[in-house]
């Protein structure tokens, strides 16, 4: 994807990637305003985390490989900023792992919903979900309640990025395992995931995609030992010491 | 300033003010796209920070009035989201300090200039600087170098909040004090900053305004011993230490 002119060398590259995206998903009517602030804040923990992905982040993107795998039916939600921001990336994970791509809004709009699914399109997803909206997450507003019942409705295991809390919340109590990437370790989506990513989205994405092409050969034996080993409680800690100290954990 | 219907006693009362207010900002053509993203990133420092004003912060907003007082010809630099986010509380640290209001924008167009004039006016401002544009900062493009010569331009201490690093430095290097609120204590603006101010824009304006209504009665010499006994690097250290282990220093 060469969407701007900027060598991948440039040391910012990846930081002038992602504006340019955001500022096009904003153009595009993709990005909303809440999108640019949540956008912001993200990049401030980013900063703070050293804009690497740390090791409990690359075993939290494995663990949630292995997840993604062994699913009866996997759902991977996207919003605004994460169609914006890694569109290709999110259809390269859902081949990867034989998983729906469904657009999932917080303000919802019919508008939103329809450029979100139409980008999405144009970066390669054949089927997307999200425009029937015949099923309900309960416990939630009408509004933010919507999902396709065939999808997220139905789902064993969400990818669910960048995620508003209280939805997180409402998904993890209908006991579907829910794998949160969020920069924010002490935020309350990260804090109810099954597997809490704390990882810049675009760098996280692509890994769990490397990270499930790699597992595709294990036996279920296998990815279920790698699902065991994974602490949800120590990965959050880890991101957070790192956040806070600066060190490498 | 009751611009929105919750009570002053509800929890999140400030950080829904603050949501409202920028939201407000972009239906006026007052905040950027930019804007939104570092008012994102100014959320999640503030978050770290505790959501409050940190002793060095207080008393960086205490040396500040210090400073404003004894100065010759003072200005606060107002650019969007200053604008959107505390209008009434910048008009009232001018008249406290006898400053001018100056509109210095990042990404400076005719109506967003005059969109953020009239908001400063509506908000009670009588003279607004920044449109004459007949001086010039040296060692910047063009545009971005523009001020007024009868404000920024002969100004001997400026406040300058949520500035851009180059644009920070360049008025440095002209040899003027700079008053410098940001909430990242490790970016440039607060690392080149004479007083660097890390505290959220919305508490520590009417704070610096308080402190400058009590040293009012003050000798010179009670405000230099003030200045004097205030050390940037130590303030900067403090706020980064809040910031990154979230004691209270």
């Amino acid at each position: 994807m060469s969407d701007i002119e900027i060598p991948e060398s440039h040391p910012r590259y990846q930081s002038l990637l992602t504006r340019h995206r955001i500022e096009a998903g904003v153009e595009k009517g993709i990005t909303s305003k809440q999108g640019l602030i949540a956008q912001g804040r993200g990049e401030a923990f980013d900063y703070l985390l050293g804009e690497r992905t740390i090791p409990s982040a690359d075993e939290a993107e494995r663990v949630s490989a292995a997840y993604l795998l062994l699913a009866e039916h996997p759902v991977i939600s996207v919003n605004g900023n994460v169609a914006a921001l890694c569109p290709e990336e999110m259809v390269e994970l859902a081949e990867a792992v034989d998983a729906d791509l469904e657009v999932n809004l917080f303000n919802r709009t019919e508008e939103r919903m329809e450029a979100i699914v139409s980008h999405l399109r144009e970066h390669g997803a054949d089927e997307v979900k999200g425009l029937t909206a015949d099923g309900r997450i309960p416990g939630l507003d009408h509004e933010r309640a919507k999902v396709d019942a065939d999808g997220i409705g139905s789902a064993d295991v969400v990818v669910v990025p960048l995620e508003d809390g209280d939805r997180a919340e409402a998904l993890g109590e209908m006991g579907k395992t829910e794998l949160v990437i969020d920069l924010n370790p002490m935020s309350r989506s990260a804090q109810v995931a099954t597997v809490p990513i704390v990882d810049n989205i675009m760098r996280a994405v692509p890994n769990m995609t490397k990270h499930a092409r790699d597992l595709k050969g294990a036996s279920r034996e296998e990815l279920e030992a790698i699902i065991d080993a994974f602490d949800a409680d120590e990965a959050l800690a880890a991101a957070e010491k790192a956040i806070r100290s600066g060190d490498d954990t």
